[in-house]
């Protein structure tokens, strides 16, 4: 039996014109369909819904609640709306639908107020369905508030670097907020496209090993590098080789912030033409009078050119950064 | 001294009629008597309780309260609750009931108020009960909503499918939902029916090893792979045996849903009567002109007949999906 | 250099009548003096303190936080305050006070209302300060009501039962809810006390291994059961040695909580006059008429008597439960 | 190919004079520049800010938001609020500012009310901006207040002590709340100051193995020790040497906290003139007439000279504590 190879879950069957796998913003090129109203998740979704398209929805969602409750009065009689009846019908309704909000809000000024009892249980209802549907939208306002994230800066470029007397394979990450992340672990696949006998091609999958895979702390910048060592999938690949074979290193990193008290995760990748040979990072910080380290975020992506052992420095690291 | 066998936390001695040991949604067949009222955690049973039950149980606990607080205003001497006192002893106390309701729920009209000390502290008692009561109303309404849940889909049928040269035990699985799960685990395991000397049967329990027990990405399908290889309890098993020893093949899922911030789980199980011999997957998901991968959800039970290594296709496979 | 002896963080020292290291509801016999204010965690005092003290706490501070703002009423001028003027200054005070709670509940009746810059000023402030500090007493009130906690059932006293044709010690726990619990691990230490050549007693601990050291589910009871092999601390030991020893055997549980989507925490402890020679647990479980499980969650301390291997069989264990 | 060293995610380059690396506030002296306003994430400014700082944003944020709508209702027409005209601009733009605030904060007395369509469309948007404004505040409000922390106590130096015949870099911790905190582990790095050939100097880091790295319970202190064997970074070291090396101790440490149900980190560290060479530590605890253990959280630093094997007692551990 011939043994399986590595998949992170993304596929390796793959034929047609090949996009990136992951997206600069960590997310799959991939759509989904088929999935039934059972499979909607509110909560997913207004979690993740862009903040103008919640504000939207909370405010029709109002409406639409507040419309009913006004009709349910109108049904029960306006007469029962203490100071709601006005010359025409329109100002009446419009009075019904604001003695409603005044209920749904709980603001209750008291200029209207319900008589007899099935006006004022219709405000009853309207109370109690106010208080627990704005838990709803309160839960929500606050869960994206404060919605765990990561705001990593990745170098604009991988490098090929001089390491120890031979090469690796470099990314330098730094975290752009100024909040505690410890114990950040980092994970690299490298994803090459192979082709089969018949000429079929696939995608193969392997897990770069990491000169450190993980580090307590990060107030700075962490270089994460791969030495290419012998049995490395980078051993002996040129920059042309990676080109043909449409390469792309997946990054996954997580942490745990000291903030949030919870576990933060980033995604990233590189394609072959964002990898620069015969380069190294440049440092990022620099030791201020009073002994405090400054480092500046953005320089995350500055990168030197470096000569590569036994091979000459390459055009495109010499403008750097 | 013999080795124990391995047990999940089901148990091994088992008399009678057989049912599945996991449900469809993931529950147990046990039911669980003799626990006491301290047993009983009222957060558990109002965030799993279905939603109709939750809002009756809401509106029973604001009725109750809301009419005790009304009959205090009552002892307290109606007459201190201005506008309150009407032509017949029930309008009055409904009165008082709908005061009750406007301070319970802070909505606070104005079109009563209480007068003197006493119907002024009860109106203070009531409106801090309602603060704290509608906490524990609201939060457990965002709680159900925003509840972590997984919504996988598993393949109707397990299959035993040509792997590698030799055959394997496969199901597949989907995300049914559009957020983001990553380290996603599995662990499967197989339960048998043996019958001892004195022919008393007994459940039997097997980790079955896996091609990969964990994916990094799970944006489309994982197809979730057993080689049956020597030494393996599938090893050299039939459709026959698997029935008659009741063979059903437990599998628990672990991931992390990057939306909800947490781990979520799924259970499920196939039994022998759900395994389809000689018969594989087909892909799920084609290329769009975009170049994005199309997934159906749907299609994650889709199957075509394949032939077992010295083995006749089976009929059940015929019909595929 | 000798190696040290393990120690799960309590002490080894000890003089004097020795307690035992864990009480039946969990926590350990020890107080804590010399902390001062800044080592005070309102949340934690909050969280953990009784129901009728918090709930006496919040109300003191409503009652503390309503009369400041009342008597800032007062100072500003209570003829600000519209309606609240009374014939007694007592009366007025109080109208003050009652108005004061109208605003810091937000219910605004409106039957008193503040007129003229200062008094409104002080209203606005009250509001605010209402909304902000009952969010404190609400987020309260539902963190405790929602608060995760295990409630495990442990049988009365842990056995010395047959096993596999030697010994073993073991204990039987249940989930007296019938929420999921996961992934259930458990830690069982020994601790026996021994003398020093100076006759200076000192506690040893040792951890016991276990049959298995966790369970997948747990819908039905488990039975802990550490095998007494050679090797292990209970090796040879007999009741009196463990008297004389003034064993007891620490418990930790720690399994994930799908209700609470949290991990949950267990501390149980059995002194050596809680070990029964010779028994073994009895089924806790049978199966119904329609394929069901049915437990019954007291029988977790159901016990028989049971001959150990070479030994007669104990009293104690003759009566059983 | 060369080992590459450990790293923490500290640097190892490091020019001019040097600052500790952790401060006693578990804080790192970094800072940082060059992030731009999309790094700035409001929720983890506000939950870290001062008390002060945070009331002051939220009064100052209630203000505008008030003052807006205030000057709304004036734009619409100050004849539309229901008795805010008085006699001069001023005093009739302050109604609108206290109506603007019954609103807000939902109080709602209704002394003034809004009159017609556009008034009363504004003081619609003003209550629901209100409910869903103060759910940002009063979920800072609650997560501030109720936000994980440890508060550990760590002895005031680090001791060289005798051990197992031996010595031993040995520092004491206490939890000075009463909270339970369980499985805590601790990880201890040691940083020297190492000068290559052309006199730069680096840092070098190296993990201290500890006598035991964790333990289960923390009710009473726990004595960190790492032995100094051979092969230990410690081994042979002086004092002077540490000094001339600018040696500081690292300290992580990490537990589950049950009282929180989440894990709480602790950073802290020794630099070289903490460290005092030949003393233990005194215990901190005695057991009371009950048979309790009592606790003093300050004796936590409490040493007493001891002879290290070879050594004669220095003077900085004669004067205790």
């Amino acid at each position: 039996m011939d043994k399986p190879q590595f998949d992170p879950g993304l596929t390796q069957q793959y034929t047609g014109v090949l996009k990136r796998a992951i997206n600069p913003n960590g997310q799959f090129n991939v759509r989904r369909t088929g999935a039934g109203w059972r499979d909607w998740h509110p909560y997913l979704f207004m979690i993740s819904t862009p903040w103008p398209v919640f504000f939207l929805l909370i405010l029709l969602a109002f409406l639409v609640v507040n419309t009913l409750f006004a009709l349910a009065y109108w049904a029960v009689g306006i007469e029962n709306l203490k100071n709601a009846e006005a010359a025409t019908a329109i100002e009446t309704l419009l009075n019904a639908f604001f003695f409603s909000a005044h209920t749904l809000t709980t603001v209750g000024y008291g200029n209207m107020w319900p008589v007899g009892p099935l006006a004022n249980l219709v405000a009853v209802f309207e109370s109690v369905a106010g208080v627990l549907g704005f838990a709803i939208a309160t839960g929500l306002m606050f869960g994206r508030f404060s919605r765990p994230s990561a705001r990593f800066g990745f170098s604009k470029t991988m490098l090929v670097a001089p390491y120890m007397g031979g090469t690796s394979l470099q990314f330098r990450v730094v975290n752009r907020r100024s909040n505690n992340i410890i114990d950040l672990e980092a994970r690299v696949l490298l994803m090459l496209v192979e082709f089969n006998e018949e000429g079929v091609p696939h995608r193969k999958y392997s897990q770069l090993t990491l000169e450190r895979p993980s580090v307590l702390f990060f107030p700075l910048t962490w270089t994460v590098v791969h030495p290419i060592v012998e049995g490395s999938p980078m051993w002996g690949k040129t920059a042309e080789e990676l080109e043909r074979q449409q390469a792309e290193v997946l990054i996954m990193m997580r942490g745990h912030d000291e903030s949030f008290g919870q576990s933060v995760h980033a995604r990233f990748s590189y394609r072959y033409d964002e990898i620069v040979w015969g380069a190294k990072f440049a440092t990022a910080f620099e030791l201020e009078e009073n002994g405090d380290l400054r480092i500046e975020v953005d320089k995350v992506s500055l990168t030197m050119p470096a000569e590569l052992p036994g091979k000459q420095l390459t055009d495109a690291a010499a403008d750097g950064r």
